[in-house]
């Protein structure tokens, strides 16, 4: 038994698995795998339709939106939407909350001017900056709502007249939004939604009016409408994973259920790291993430032996992201309380390991 | 027993989707789905790694290419690859054999000019031109080696001293090519390679040199090969059932081996195709391809009637391109001869069927 505390590709729900499985097999009993159906048949697109009414569903989408299924994960994102919606005379607002965000903004220059409303890089990007401007004059405002590497998570949305645009790749589905306050949603698949290979947008149809340069077919939002996703071949396997786990989602309860059991796990962790005397938080506690707690050994020297502590109860995926170092534990969806509860008590367990050590150490040196 | 004739996603070896369902799973018994471990994992980096070897392998590629995986599927490859080597002062030489090398062209325009060397559309793309110039100034030259919806096939290397870059999307690992002969080679995987969901690029690290653009990341060869295909998230489970299938292939005995099997699954076919007197195959016979076999009924009226004849013996996928109409059927690697031998058996069949009913319906109007 593994507690897959991965930050993605990541845990899945096990019935899920159990149906993905079967269905590579046979799926639906015709007699033919997953994998070898075209996506023009009726039965994929039964598929690709019951995904996007999930997705409408689970985020109560008011009406004017549409849901497309894209390739290339989030990182693609980033300079399509500003292909698409960074006009040649215009500039683009940005706000710098860490890793992917710089990703975002890096992307979006092949295209025009970006403006940097706010950054927390001052701090390692340890908190949310707030009290910041917008400017009604640029093309769009674009945000990460949860930072993987830093650990953050920004719970509302900046208020502004201009478009908004959020990558919501590590957080959608983990709690309710309000649609209606966004233009457009991104999101690769691989955390809440389902395995690597499939991006999520969701885009408001009024959006598409802002196009002005002329885009290849494969990066035109409105290719991918107009076409229900399937221009050319979609990730079938990649849809039809996402389409199993968000019937998994609505079955239990929806985003509303889901945020319950998420405040539960996240709060559970952060209680153990701010009581534990041999670790410490790197988010600031109003700023920090459901879904991906980051934290640190006070003494570096004892994160390595905590890491093999840590897998010999079969906890998995928990180490840093190179670049920032100490831990990450994400804290998905699909991961029940019980692993959080698993891993709590073996960061108790070894702070008593390591002062028991101690303690041992120092009564050898004092006999 | 379904006879799975689709044209792709398509038919995938009944031992590679058995080991794929497996590993949905419990990957290599790690106590984890495929699905849900990280691509940075040293158990993912195997398979990537395997998967490079296998492709260079199976191709006998020369030293000097590299083997990338991408996203969004030839379709993303037509702009990407303008985009990289169409360079602003520059005209690319396009030779126009249908309606995926008509895709290419258009978008191919978005980044410069076109020059298209020859055409087969005065014949319906029914055959493949020769005879034709590439100009020597031309930024490269661009065709398609399997049209998949006219059913012809290009099996000689055009000569030029130009870059070649080919889509080799449905006849790839179909029978034995010198690498030697392009400066990059891409295919959709959902045909010989594996499911839906990866695109594979072999490229001459020297054509790299010629990139004048500056592009975004996702679409910069450059940024595949320095990051192993990892700059972003990969289709961790394309990629891994892609390795299981060329495994297969090797096993069986590779590309030379599949090509024989291949030789005679199509030929039955096209035997069978100019004796039946109820049909007519559509492409040049000297152009036919082994892949996509293309035919119509003499008598529209009877096409489907054998669709619905054909179905009752477990054969699907064999309806037309609706632009194209008639029938298609595909016989991609994993296809086995005796699917061929069944419908081979069933337009016998039908042959009788239909000369019976007419010879009674003769003698009806006759008494």
């Amino acid at each position: 038994m593994k507690h897959n505390f991965g930050a993605g590709p990541c845990i899945l729900p096990a019935k899920v698995l159990d149906q993905a499985a079967d269905a590579v097999r046979d799926f639906n009993g015709i007699g033919l795998s997953i994998l070898e159906i075209s996506h023009r048949t009726p039965e994929f697109e039964a598929v690709i339709n019951e995904t996007q009414d999930l997705v409408k569903e689970l985020l109560g989408m008011p009406a004017g939106y549409s849901v497309i299924f894209l390739q290339g994960g989030a990182s693609t994102q980033f300079s399509m939407l500003a292909m698409n919606f960074l006009q040649q005379d215009k500039k683009a607002a940005y706000l710098d909350t860490g890793f992917f965000s710089l990703k975002a903004i890096k992307e979006a220059l092949f295209f025009g001017q970006v403006e940097i409303v706010a950054s927390s890089k001052d701090k390692d990007y340890y908190y949310v900056p707030t009290g910041y401007q917008i400017p009604s004059e640029a093309a769009y405002f674009h945000y990460c709502s949860n930072n993987t590497i830093e650990g953050t998570e920004v719970f509302s949305v900046p208020a502004t007249n201009i478009p908004v645009i959020c990558d919501m790749s590590s957080d959608i589905f983990s709690r309710p939004i309000d649609v209606a306050d966004f233009d457009l949603i991104y999101a690769g698949a691989q955390k809440n939604m389902g395995p690597a290979g499939m991006t999520l947008v969701v885009i408001k149809n009024s959006l598409l009016e802002k196009i002005q340069r002329e885009v290849p077919s494969m990066s035109d939002y409105r290719i991918y409408i107009d076409n229900n996703s399937m221009f050319n071949t979609p990730p079938v396997f990649s849809i039809y994973v996402a389409m199993l786990n968000l019937r998994w989602l609505k079955e239990k309860g929806g985003v509303a259920q889901q945020e319950v059991e998420n405040i539960a796990k996240s709060g559970l962790l952060y209680k153990e790291i701010d009581r534990n005397t041999l670790f410490y938080g790197l988010a600031n506690p109003t700023d920090r993430s459901r879904m991906n707690v980051t934290f640190k050994a006070k003494d570096p020297a004892l994160e390595a032996e905590f890491l093999d502590f840590a897998s010999t109860k079969g906890i998995v995926g928990i180490k840093g992201y190179p670049s920032a170092g100490g831990f990450r534990v994400s804290l998905y969806n699909a991961l029940p309380i019980s692993s959080v509860e698993v891993l709590v008590k073996c960061m108790q367990d070894f702070e008593t390991y390591i002062l028991n050590k101690q303690v041992s150490l120092k009564n050898e040196v004092t006999v």
